[in-house]
């Protein structure tokens, strides 16, 4: 369990990192949308190994293909496959781990869970799961895009201790792609990509933040209590691999405030309820309120370096363990487009959710 | 929509801040749990309004009853109905309300979903709605105590700047409520109460972190890819009122980290795997570790601060507005309980599926 | 679990026969839909035991109380609780259940599955359970009605072996509701309000086949392969105490015909797509087709009867029961109500997840 | 939505009959299963067009690749993909469907929910659909017998007006699959198969019911109230195409009786409750019993006949449509694996959620 996301725009991913290929089923998309391969692939493309010198060099081509749910070029409202195959498996990679536990991987727990898993590449628990959310989540950023010209983009603000920030409001995924650490501000993105070069260097890796904005959202998203609009995020962001924070607005600085620092006041401009600071990050009660919706997530530094390490043997003998092959010294670049991936799920589902209550 | 919370173990909350009570109705309990309104009450007198000088008076007294769900003092494994009837109610207090939009609350939003909505103490909005959830939360509790012995504590860890940092491992709850704020380190504890104080007297309110750990999990609970143990944790913090932030082990911090630094490090000790640190905080790949899990909630400052602050009302004019009545100038203290609540609900939720896949 | 129907108009029912009460709590009723306990007691008054001298006469006044989710005469969009205590409880007329399974009740099979179990009047198994579905029902009939002018319209069509075949397009509530058996013919309702006596006083009980129609239903409600319209309101139907099979359009007869004597041919009338006949019920590969919708529903007699069985004792021994207390001896006439609170149940829930996916 | 089956052993279907392909995804089925396409291909075959004179020849052949969830002939605990390439397209056959809606099909009622629909042989609406749930329940079916040696076996009783009435206790899968109308009583068969020929001949189609039987099922599988499982029986039954009735036990004919004819006595056998006559069909209160469940499907005569029929056309105008290409004058033998397949996912699924629940 645990691979469906959503109520009424539903997204189920399959797929082990070497086996026949990763996929999703979107269920609940509404008919008469406008789709084909060209409008995933981009988005799959930002995300797919070996894109540029700082991510990982496997070579998967991540290559989509529709197999139901759309004709002559429109959405039926049926569920949508999508699959994409599995070309460079390299089973032989990984004969060490299906002997002993990497450390600050999911190997042990996946064992401890299921009692068997699949050593190769990870299985599952492979990044590589997350080509299937990513390629959803290009329905539901056109989705999104048509219906109610929402736009979400996110970039790194932090590798390692290298932060920048942004303006939220403005930045664009132009600026964001202008180089391979996808941090749009050109100074910084230098330094973090020397960052991620001399860790590699040394065999090791990094960590560090993606920050997501969502622009253009109308008032009256989310739902209250269990389901609130943030509640989802966070969800989604932590659902996502190697994350281990979120907040939202001022998040976790803005406990340091006093609630007359802290609150937003609200003004008319332009006959719209508008506030004069977005401390919230858009979003009062679990329900947008127009303005910017902006968070941030955590990602530890990626768990496989280049270095001996402790660890015990599935034997449950006391071991040592060193990482080879193609690994990512630092997934953040690749963590862009996915977090974007999961913030439109969200975002598609509660748009839909709330047109089920809305008066004919 | 959004008041159902799990998917085996199963918490529907009801009711308004001013309406004829608020509840739970929690589905999916097992059968033969030794089960009273004597366990359940505990914790809501925790979360209570009224219970010290530094949160709010408004008084309440939460007196739980199971009107279903249990026969001869255990539960059936029929629907749980718990009630908490509504006795303070004084909707006097809350006429400007019907009128404006409180900066940094629900007003607006809801009303902009809704169209329309309950102004007497921010009906559905009001932090009055956990009291079901605290309630639901001490059966999981009690389930996860007797049938796996594992025990959840959370505690005040920030208020305002004051912060301290204790050993997630030997917190207990007799240390957590020596203080009305809930803060096991007497000596910040005192200063955390007098910053407190100090706001309340300025008109103003604070933030703060609350800090929640869950001793004893076996190794095996939690679902790949959506419904990992921590996505779930995550959004069941990101649910509660006025939180803004979620990390898990070492969270926002931990992106400082090379991946030398930060992976945790196997071992074998009597037979059973360890890790030789917790930086990942006891879940790795979305699955427990069978080591402790801890995370951190961020509370924005109360919204309801007793000063004049800009608004708009609900005839979309430009105009003032300032708090009156009774409010926390703190929500951390009574945080706590809805943290350890939430936290429960999640993990019993979790250990029931785990068994459902459990070899018979 | 089982407890909660619908994925958009959410119901979870709660109580016991003996406990405290019963209730059910509405989740995603949209808002601004005038309701107050008047729109909801008529139906319960259908339900309520004591009603005629041919149904059961324990004396419950099932007196409703909107608990939260409505304000100034309008629904918020929250959950709406509702509650009926219970007020004629004589635990004492069920010792000898406490003791010995009584045959085809439920007795036996839910201490299988729960190991045990409210003897009481049959707990959570008895038809007092229905009254929380009643009152749900009664505010889905509402909603349908206001939003899409749709009438649901149930009735006795089968006692023992009495029959009466309706115009499945006139039948009025009016009509029904002349006699206490329900049944819309007069001279055939005497024949079965005779028969009922009889049984009765023979210590036995009849069965017999609800009949309901759906008038006014716009085409495209219903969701393709597994939620199919038909499918759902055959769960629904099968869902109630004491229900057997479930036929839509001709059904079962149905199979005596040919393809050519048996398809509903289309044509135009008035700019509207017809059919000529309807001998599909309204309904066609899942999804309405705006005629009227119309299915049959048997109910077994009444299991409790006032002679002597063999059955076993809770100490699996040999034995014999005898009914006593107050029963039905035939469900049929307090079936309607139920058979109309599922069918309104059903429909809401699809109108709101068609309303989901339609154009803005 | 709508193509999501379960709660615990999930299944979502996909595919247009013209597309790609079809497919399913399982999530939650419980990991260390031993599973290949060996266990599932058999089933597709009985479900397959063109395997006998008396079924559509249109010739697919439905072969299964399992892309996910198996490793070293062993289910992960992951989700199962599984895909059946579609290789007999002839859109050339559908060219009238695009312009007119057949009677009694789903052409006209797609259209009228999504505002657009694919034409090619039905899309979504065709029997190809089917494959996929019937690759499922070939999972669910080795679960269910290797955990819990629980078989289920259907076969036709009824084509037209030829009915047989065997017994639930003893019918096998080799007497079902002795002939190609897969009537277990072969002087019956036989005159089944010469009334499918007749009414091929005319031009015309038959219907008939599918009777199926589970056994060796433990007291305790269903939940109460909504989730009962008789009601997920029924729901499964009429999900499938052309199914108009189901009936449990005595179903509508039981309604002739009284309840003294009609209840089951209890007795004790070798330590075990049984019940002397099993009118209840293996379930009471929605509960197993640890009887043989056994219930009756109904199906309309095939919609597709090739005879002139009078319809609409998509442009609102009168006129009239005869079938041509590849059909089945009689859905009945191929609806054997389909009434099979979703009665194991029911199954399998209520197996799960029994466990959950279960003490550990």
């Amino acid at each position: 369990m645990g691979n469906t996301w959503g109520r009424l725009f539903r997204v189920t991913t399959w797929g082990e990192s070497h086996g026949a290929g990763v996929g999703a089923v979107i269920d609940g998309c509404p008919p008469r949308l406008a789709l084909s391969e060209a409008d995933i692939q981009p988005d799959l493309d930002r995300r797919v190994p070996g894109q540029s010198a700082i991510v990982t060099q496997r070579k998967e081509t991540d290559t989509v293909r529709i197999l139901s749910g759309v004709f002559e070029g429109q959405t039926l409202g049926t569920p949508i496959s999508l699959e994409m195959s599995n070309l460079d498996m390299r089973p032989g990679d990984y004969r060490e781990v299906m002997e002993k536990y990497r450390p600050s991987h999911a190997d042990y727990t996946y064992e401890a869970k299921y009692g068997f898993r699949d050593w190769r590449g990870g299985g599952r628990t492979s990044a590589r799961e997350t080509a299937g959310r990513v390629a959803a989540g290009a329905i539901a950023r056109k989705l999104l895009a048509v219906r109610w010209s929402v736009t979400v983009v996110a970039w790194v603000s932090k590798v390692g201790t290298l932060t920048v920030d942004c303006d939220v409001e403005k930045v664009t995924r132009e600026q964001v792609e202008a180089t391979p650490i996808r941090c749009p501000e050109l100074a910084t993105a230098e330094h973090m990509i020397a960052a991620v070069e001399a860790a590699r260097k040394d065999g090791d890796s990094l960590g560090g933040v993606v920050t997501c904005a969502v622009r253009g959202c109308p008032a009256g998203w989310g739902e209250p209590v269990f389901d609130r609009l943030e509640a989802d995020l966070a969800k989604a962001a932590l659902s996502l691999p190697a994350s281990k924070g979120f907040e939202i607005g001022t998040g976790f600085a803005g406990t340091d405030l006093r609630g007359s620092e802290h609150n937003d006041e609200f003004y008319m401009e332009s006959g719209r309820v508008r506030t004069r600071t977005n401390r919230s990050g858009g979003v009062q009660g679990g329900i947008t309120n127009g303005e910017t919706i902006y968070f941030r997530v955590a990602f530890k530094p990626t768990a496989t370096i280049m270095r001996e390490q402790r660890t015990v043997s599935v034997a449950h003998e006391d071991t040592t363990i060193k990482g080879r092959g193609r690994h990512d010294p630092c997934v953040l670049p690749r963590a862009v487009p996915m977090v974007e991936a999961m913030t439109t799920l969200v975002l598609a589902d509660h748009a839909l959710m709330q047109q089920a209550i809305a008066s004919p």
